[in-house]
């Protein structure tokens, strides 16, 4: 497992790459909590979303002959963008394996950053055999998106800048899928301040992560029913290791708490952010988490929402008055 | 006519209750541009826009007596709203006249603030009596949206800020609708800096500040469809009289243009900007401004949006889940 001296040394290999992300406030949601809550926007990251942090250090920490032969992942959602983004900066090789069902506006972007993307049929042992044919053909090192803790290191340095904008704080929330996010940030927020809380957030419809704390193993996600799209996925073993030691409890919210999280963030916040990362304000609103009085720091994931029905409709308006 | 000195004395006032909005900058909207291009956000403005520095501006200008007495406006948009909750802040009673065709979620927001709302017939004629009779009747004092020194030096301030926080510029455009926004940032970037450009930006389906300009009169805009609503207004006097003596152009932008513009705001900045908000950069990107080499500062006006058709979708994506 890794410490807080490895998100310290992330926190400056990544420093001249990474955006340094605003923290934002609310009188609004300040009154309505009774706390002071501070949202980190990582939908402003490179790419949308914290992903970034994560691959481009994966990338960093590679030797140089490693760097020269190239990466793959599997992945058809930020993963793919941030490590396409990450390899096209330094000059790294980038490979996706991309099931032949993703749409083709998630193939163009991974593309259109310069990775190569290759299909593989939408089953989990087709997946994995092409990420192994690719590795043995060409010499790939693999960046998994989230069982990895080079990749887990780089998540928790968005914590890592929080605290050292804001100073302490009592509990820090963030969405949990994977778990690298949540698991990095507890290492960081861990490491800097053991008596704060540190929360994962997930939906109800998709609450593997309180399942799997409770039956202290790993517990599958079934294709869960969620709007939250980036969290549909079961934890991988490192980040579960660490949440099992470092992760105070994991809250949940319902679909329709999810929305009116997402809501208050576009209609009082002005900031576009994902059904994902929207949850931990989602249990911040709902009551899960007690709030008076208390300083906490949210971690807003990503921004990559599919806002064509907005657009239609403000299209359709043009339109009909020309 | 106010000069740069009610503008810095007016941001001096201003700071205890306006909220610094920030500066964001985009990698991509640099390299597409060739400028160094500036965002001020003033989307993230109390109230969703810049409107609550004017409004608040010309209470805190008040004397005792009419502070006791209050003010009238008329409006069913962004300055009800910024009027109403500057008077809540500073216990000035706040009467906004609002045609009774106004949407009741308009009403309800401006009356959420505290402010009592009268309505009136949707004509000119109306609207003006009622705000006469409620002057002579209760003696209160009106602050106009846009046609009066101390709003007009409260929207200056957006581009004190701006200059203060990225230093000098080569061109500064704001959106034109009654002027308002346009004057006071005029004032303020040619009295500190001469050579800086200022220009206005409105639709082409809207373009009378453009015709004013070339007549040399207050062109009336007729109900003009536009996207951009917030900017159907004809110009105000006061307004004129600064934009013919400190602005270089008006450019305009296509509704098409309008909407990529705010299109990129969302979904590559991840902010939410209203369609009014996004004619600076609807002009940049249209190469109506020279900006290669530039640094060009850019005000985003606000960011009251209906998000009503993204949240139906989302929410129709949930009940067919569950």
């Amino acid at each position: 497992m890794i410490d807080l001296e490895q998100i310290r040394q992330a926190a400056a290999r990544l420093a001249p790459w990474v955006r340094r992300t605003p923290v934002l406030t609310s009188r609004t949601l300040d009154e309505r909590t009774g706390a002071a809550v501070f949202l980190k926007c990582e939908n402003f990251q490179r790419i949308g979303a914290f992903k970034f942090r994560g691959a481009m250090n994966a990338l960093l920490t590679l030797d140089d002959d490693a760097k020269r032969r190239g990466v793959v992942t599997h992945s058809s959602g930020n993963h793919a963008q941030a490590l396409a983004l990450a390899g096209k900066r330094l000059g790294v090789p980038v490979c996706i394996v991309m099931p032949r069902t993703a749409p083709a506006v998630k193939r163009q972007a991974t593309e259109g950053y310069g990775a190569e993307v290759v299909s593989c049929e939408p089953t989990l042992a087709d997946r994995e055999a092409t990420v192994s044919r690719l590795i043995a053909e060409r010499g790939y090192h693999l960046v998994h998106p989230y069982d990895d803790w080079n990749v887990i290191a780089g998540q928790g340095t968005a914590a890592w800048e929080l605290l050292d904008e804001v100073g302490p704080l009592d509990v820090v929330i963030t969405p949990v899928g994977g778990g690298g996010l949540l698991s990095g940030t507890a290492i960081t927020v861990k490491g800097r301040s053991p008596a704060t809380q540190v929360i994962g957030a997930e939906p109800e419809a998709a609450d593997d992560a309180l399942r799997s704390l409770l039956s202290g193993r790993i517990e599958p996600s079934h294709d869960p029913k969620t709007i939250a799209d980036g969290l549909r996925t079961s934890l991988g073993q490192r980040p579960f290791s660490v949440i099992r030691s470092h992760v105070d409890t994991i809250a949940t919210a319902s679909e329709s708490g999810i929305l009116d999280a997402m809501r208050f963030l576009f209609e009082r916040m002005k900031i576009v952010v994902e059904p994902s990362g929207s949850l931990p304000l989602a249990v911040l609103l709902n009551g899960r988490v007690p709030a008076e009085g208390r300083r906490i720091g949210l971690i807003l994931s990503g921004g990559n929402v599919d806002l064509e029905p907005l657009f239609a409709a403000l299209g359709s308006q043009v339109a009909s008055r020309s």
